[in-house]
């Protein structure tokens, strides 16, 4: 870890200036955070919000097979905000960034006119031509998901039901600190497995339908097949609803040459397949009556509050 | 013009990929254009908007020496909001692009809850060690500005005080449509001239103690050195109030050692020298009849609405 020394001039001058690593292309993304769409004060503690606004950009990083090298962070307050709220949201961010060894290298501070607006820029790496794009998925690709999928809006809905409105973070983990898949991202490319990646910031739906847009193929699965998140006490699946469009759980999806074997496990992580690349458009879904129907992409939309 | 060679993936992949030139390092910039913060609807045109957003980040990359590649943009809108404005608002920005071969490449959209809300990113380069930083003035270089100051802060003050709330943006194009001193910027860097810089966009009090702080020195500039905007019919010199801490002018405040001559005009833009770097800390204006006083940095807060 420790990529700092990428780092040539950070916080305080007009620009951030840094080095890439030999033979390496430039990763960028940006995601907001925006209180009320993404994150509610009363719903999500302030380093939760911190650690979730970081996840965003190190999980697109992940999907390109890359590492994280910087982050830089927009934010803009309400007029007169808690400073102890701001220190809390900034040590749940520091303290992810410090898991993947990335710095905070920049960013912006404005004045808000309503609620807390965060944008997060994180700047990775990847080798010379190894990004695994969203445009390689070839007809009898197998398709994978690592993890469980729907843990996170399963605990959005618990969360719309709950009279208190409070979860405690750790419980519901998958919601409150989910954890990027770099280190998996990065052995799928380094092993050249993946045809194709995306990372599940939308959900399962929406975000299949993207990697067979940009790859001009489509796709079956498996409703049995689709690993579903356990929740509770005692511990029960969630409703496939919540694992086909439910957004935020940043896993990842890829596809993979039929003709590779890949591993029950990579670096700790389940690798589960759910179906496969077709040539025929559209996303179809195979349900446990081997009957299939369309599988419209659901955007996913966050919470309406 | 052109450095779209550079973008291997842009919008429609998690990541963009960019390609840096060789033997270059990576400038990155971030900076907030809020509605009611840094601009409002009923002065500021859709076009005008965009135009300002992205030279905010440009500018950025001028004060470095640097050259941009591509910018990314955030955007949140309110739910129901007119397409209309979001293709004028796209309009100025992809304009003032094309003009400086800029490549919009990503970003991220969302609702907003209050309001226009952008963030704009910007990525440039500059050769290896060469970016010019606020940290290398020296006791006894010369301080220089580019250009007039004052004329955005003064606009501003008759947008406050006009009953309609309108002026024409093109006869008050220093407001409405500065233009980022990327040229003049990457001829410092290249002939070596400046020893610290930075873009003036917090105002000229705020901004040349950033770079005496970031240097460990101070600095005496000269009242009746300072070049004054010109506006209105006839022209007349905005208040010197105006140019000492108006913000938004988006001129380039450099130092130079003081052997070196530097020419009147660059590239077109008229070079002023306005003081000179002191080992004694703190900034001192020296008015007319040569009584110094201490200038204290009056943060350019935009305006208040």
């Amino acid at each position: 870890m420790g990529r700092a020394r990428h780092i040539l001039a950070g916080i305080g001058d007009d620009c951030a200036v840094l080095q890439l690593p030999p033979r390496h292309e430039a990763l960028i993304t940006t995601d907001f955070s925006l209180e009320g769409i993404h994150f509610r004060r009363d719903w999500h503690p302030p380093e939760v919000v911190g650690h979730r606004c970081l996840t965003r950009g190190l999980s697109d990083i992940a999907a390109m097979g890359g590492e994280p090298i910087a982050a830089f962070l927009s934010l803009a307050l309400p007029r007169k905000f808690r400073q102890s709220w701001v220190d809390r949201f900034l040590r749940g961010l520091l303290q992810l960034a410090n898991d993947f060894g990335v710095t905070l290298a920049g960013g912006d501070t404005a004045e808000s006119r309503d609620g807390i607006l965060a944008d997060i820029v994180v700047l990775g790496s990847v080798p010379k031509s190894k990004a695994i794009l969203r445009s390689g998925a070839r007809p009898g690709d197998h398709v994978y998901v690592s993890g469980q999928l729907g843990g996170s809006a399963a605990t959005i809905e618990l969360l719309l039901h709950s009279p208190s409105k409070k979860l405690h973070p750790t419980a519901f983990s998958r919601h409150f600190y989910p954890i990027p898949r770099i280190k998996l991202g990065r052995i799928l490319r380094e092993k050249g497995f993946a045809s194709a990646m995306i990372d599940l910031s939308d959900g399962l739906s929406t975000d299949l339908a993207h990697i067979c847009d940009e790859s001009g193929v489509g796709a079956e699965i498996r409703s049995e097949a689709i690993p579903r998140a356990t929740m509770g006490k005692p511990p029960r699946e969630v409703e496939l609803r919540f694992a086909l469009h439910g957004g935020e759980d940043y896993e990842l999806l890829f596809t993979v040459p039929r003709t590779r074997r890949i591993p029950e496990t990579i670096s700790g992580v389940p690798i589960t397949l759910i179906g496969e690349i077709t040539k025929r458009k559209g996303v179809i879904l195979i349900d446990e009556n081997s009957v299939g129907r369309d599988l419209l992409p659901e955007g996913w939309e966050h919470f309406r509050v």
